[in-house]
């Protein structure tokens, strides 16, 4: 075993080509050995094996500073970088993050879990560089997917073309997360398998902004790859290496289906196959099949993804009604500004389907070209809440604070498959911006007719005389263990789901306050600037007499990955602790208004 | 005159080409002489003449649609679409907007002030109408300053060589608000006085995604433009018709000087001399000057403004020392993720210039770039609060909401011009991501030497035992005058600048909380989302007993331009509402504590 020598980059510089072949060999057993129990991003980090081998070996790192744009394809520049004992635990709780994360590593520089801001980062890092007068390389690899992001495009606009040892790496696979999107990747970079006319192209488009281009590399070829880099090295200007890979190289039914095999679920590792999962019902998956079942029957129904068809479930919807389904790339901003013109028209009904995370690209766009419009938007948001393995960079925990500053915008989450189909179907009749925050989630769902759900409105789903739990969709369940265990020690709760965070439902709450003192709000979102600080303004605004309020939120600090329940434990909002808070801080003196005045109905 | 015959875009249609050139002339004059009264956006209009003319001229708007990519150079497209009449009320008080308002005309169809957003809009709006079957054609109206945005990118990636009557008119006067910055400009675009070499780039550019490109065409030559529209009509391929034109045509003033003729203050209409303004302290001032000052003194202090260097009162620095005053262009997320890359390299003390409302384009990279990092970068958010003759498209009144979010995020307000100065020289040994906003608003300036100031520690400007007003930045001056009236209704106030609105000034706020159990926040914020949420969820929080708790802020709606004072009158900010609305809700009864416990200090 080659890969038993090999703990940080330089044990890599004493080897042969026809070492480092067998230590790729052996790494990509390891990937995918290691995947197949864990999980993870696995097509995308078998084709870039070679080219981190080959980095490491040719530069200086951490001196030389490599950045990932977007770095769920950094797993072998985990195991050569000090890691690779703790390759196991990737993705796992207190283990190893599947991206980049300079918690870990002094080789790791910068979160980069949202794509499109290597270039970026990196003249930032040569400026300071120069300014300093050093000689440090730095070196970009970037996909090809971040290359439809708008940021990659400003920071190629601001490339000096005397910028010197500043080389980037394209590791084209020619795919997003499901296929690649838009004129970059049908015009103008180039395969092994398209004409040498289009590799032209992709020449042409680094040159004009002062990029010297190198002829496309075979990405899985150590050799050819140390020999492009040794050559890029030193150079007084900046230079683009063209590798072309196969997503999950090394592996026959990933290079065959590379969609699926992106980010996957544990697997059989000899045959590849996937283990089956119960078919249960998530959020998006409740959102994709309910929103076709919609888009069949009204064809002004339109869909819109960034680069996100598989994982919000609309594959079905894009196959079936390709003309109303359109994936943009990865490309919010536009997502969301098209989106408002598609509207603007007044014949579509348009959703945009996106990550509560990624639409923190679009917050802009939202405010000008969608609620200074007052356009009857959807946005479905997905992944709104915790995303554990992905962790840090994809927690969808902060979207509700601007939301919420945004004037006559609706901010909905459902607690269950129901109640999203209800929403779905009810929410165009609002003819405002309306937000849908779900989480990817088991979800119940039924067979019912959907209800039509007023503007507004939520709902007592237990009651209670002596404290009120909000909670706010699926941690609904929680309220009600945690009312569960109140009723164990003596007090009777009653649980509100709001539905609504804007427009509150007031009436409900104005009632509450006339018959309740002690307020208890839980949700999965930042407890700074979510349901918490909503409902604590009502209560302010509202309340003529001493109220107590309780706050069960995420905790106003970055989270890392690891299991759903680790999380909710490690945030303090499990069902237990949530109930032994609130027991600590009752007490019965408070409630001060006669029994026999409660309005309860 | 031509001009009195001409309302609406019908009546130019049976002009001949002479007549359309006395035309321009008379509303060139008209808009001379309107912003040497008003000011406004003169140089961009005083170029947009023609091209817009022209455009009315050969399409049929408002069928066919214009769209305009950052819409203050609509001067002509308003005068000729019936707000001829209104247009000496223009950036007044319920007069016409600076830009293009959906509110005023169906000429106008998107609200435009954010750059880059045309592209994405109109190709929405071309899918509408290719869904719908119908046939008008799509009009933008690109700057080439827009180009720089990412997110012009993104549509231009979007964009198929199949699209029909989807006509872009680049509008190319070689310059933002201040120098055009970057590849673009410098080897893409073309001028008159540039080889023909650079042209034939600037066709590439275009081509390599799909849109044909016409050779330049002079933007002051009306007969040329029109010639050059009726042959890009109705063509089944997108094209860009470029359109070489100098900004402040017409005005030798203007040509000479475009960058101060941009956006004028009222100006003599003969000699072009802008009226003497009384050289007052402004919080923008005060920050270039003293920036500039500490920049003198430490060679590590670097600052990155997207494309605002003369807005911003950095213009001195820029000139000084250029190769640490950094112009990106207008590219707000490029701004902050390579401020990012340069303050990791730990030797640089980084400074992002930028308008409150611009940062907007910026909040997901200030979350993954910068806080996630935990980077020391001091955010300078210029315009903060209303940008009053700007309005709709430029208030900075949202900011806070997704800056509370971030954790380990600090946000200061500085009340004047003192107390930004020490501020800014504080700020980096908080060693955190650090945003101070400020208006463009007159501010008090002294000579005295800088004071350090702790982390979370605000002030008491004034006491007395009734009642707590805590009011943000400049706004403590309407709380003194508030105070003045309470006083005269025999209430006493104390008067509270909290300075730091995260973190909060706990202990301050928990004596207060001993001592008063009414409480009034005032901000130039939007309410739902600024100081007072964050008053109210520490009171709730903290407080035992029954509170009254009044926020006064913006309003939860839109506001458009106007002066200052009628803004803040419209909003309820003056300080006699404030008080009356105060009295309304003051009773002496709920002051609960005997008086001998209150410790005043």
């Amino acid at each position: 075993m080659v890969l038993e020598r090999i703990d940080y980059p330089k044990d890599l510089k004493s080897l042969n080509i026809s070492e480092l072949k067998t230590l790729a060999h052996e790494i990509r057993t390891l990937i995918i050995d290691t995947m197949s129990k864990n999980g993870g991003h696995l097509a995308s980090n078998l084709g870039m094996i070679e080219i981190s081998l080959a980095l490491h070996y040719v530069f200086d790192t951490p001196i030389d500073k490599l950045i990932f744009d977007t770095s769920h394809q950094a797993y072998t520049h985990k195991i050569v970088t000090g890691r690779k004992k703790h390759f196991h635990t990737i993705r796992k709780y207190k283990g190893l993050s599947g991206f980049v994360s300079p918690n870990e590593s002094p080789y790791d520089h910068f979160y980069a879990g949202h794509a499109g801001t290597g270039l970026s980062l990196s003249l930032g890092l040569a400026k300071s560089r120069d300014l300093r007068g050093q000689k440090e390389h730095v070196l970009t690899l970037l996909s090809d997917a971040p290359l439809s992001c708008g940021l990659t495009f400003e920071a190629l606009n601001n490339i000096s073309s005397s910028l010197g040892r500043f080389i980037i790496i394209l590791n084209d696979n020619a795919m997003a997360i499901s296929n690649g999107v838009g004129n970059l990747h049908t015009q103008i970079l180039g395969r092994f398998t398209l004409p040498r006319q289009t590799r032209k192209e992709a020449k042409a488009f680094f040159q004009q902004f002062g990029v010297r281009y190198k002829e496309p590399v075979d990405g899985h070829d150590i050799g050819a790859l140390i020999a492009a880099f040794e050559e890029a090295k030193d150079k007084e200007y900046p230079i683009l290496i063209h590798a072309l890979t196969v997503k999950g190289h090394g592996m026959t039914r990933a290079v065959e289906d590379p969609i699926t095999y992106h980010g996957v679920s544990p697997f059989d590792p000899q045959s590849g196959q996937i283990h089956p999962t119960p078919p249960k019902s998530t959020f998006p998956k409740v959102f994709g099949k309910h929103l076709l079942k919609m888009a069949d029957k009204d064809h002004s129904i339109t869909a819109i993804t960034p680069a996100m068809p598989r994982g919000s479930c609309l594959d079905a919807f894009m196959e079936k009604h390709p003309e109303r389904c359109l994936d943009v790339g990865i490309a919010e901003g536009h997502a969301v500004t098209f989106a408002a013109g598609l509207a603007y028209g007044g014949h579509h009904k348009v959703v945009v389907s996106i990550y509560a995370t990624f639409f923190q690209r679009a917050l802009d766009n939202l405010f000008q070209d969608v609620c200074l419009q007052n356009l009857p938007i959807i946005f479905a948001l997905d992944r709104a809440g915790l995303s554990p393995a992905d962790g840090t960079t994809h927690h969808g925990i902060f979207d509700i604070s601007f939301l919420y500053a945004m004037p006559d915008m609706i901010i909905t989450q459902p607690r269950n498959g129901d109640l999203l189909k209800d929403l779905l179907e009810s929410a165009f009749s609002w003819k405002r911006p309306v937000a849908i925050r779900y989480p990817n989630l088991a979800c119940e769902e039924t067979d019912r007719d959907q209800t039509y759900r007023p503007l507004a409105v939520g709902e007592i789903l237990a009651e209670g005389e002596d404290i009120v739990l909000i909670a706010l969709g699926p941690m609904y369940r929680t309220a009600l263990e945690v009312r569960k265990i109140l009723q164990q020690n003596g007090i009777q709760a009653t649980v509100v789901d709001p539905i609504f965070l804007k427009p509150l439902d007031k009436a409900l709450f104005l009632d509450l306050l006339e018959t309740h003192t002690h307020f208890v709000t839980i949700e999965e979102h930042a407890v700074t600037s979510g349901l918490g600080m909503i409902i604590n303004s009502f209560l302010t605004e509202h309340s003529k007499k001493a109220i107590k309020v309780q706050n069960f939120g995420l905790p106003d600090r970055f989270l890392e990955h690891g299991d759903y329940t680790s999380l909710i434990q490690e945030a303090g909002l499990s069902c237990e602790k949530i109930a032994s808070e609130i027991l600590l801080n009752f007490t019965r003196e408070e409630i001060t208004i006669p029994y026999e005045d409660r309005a309860l109905s």
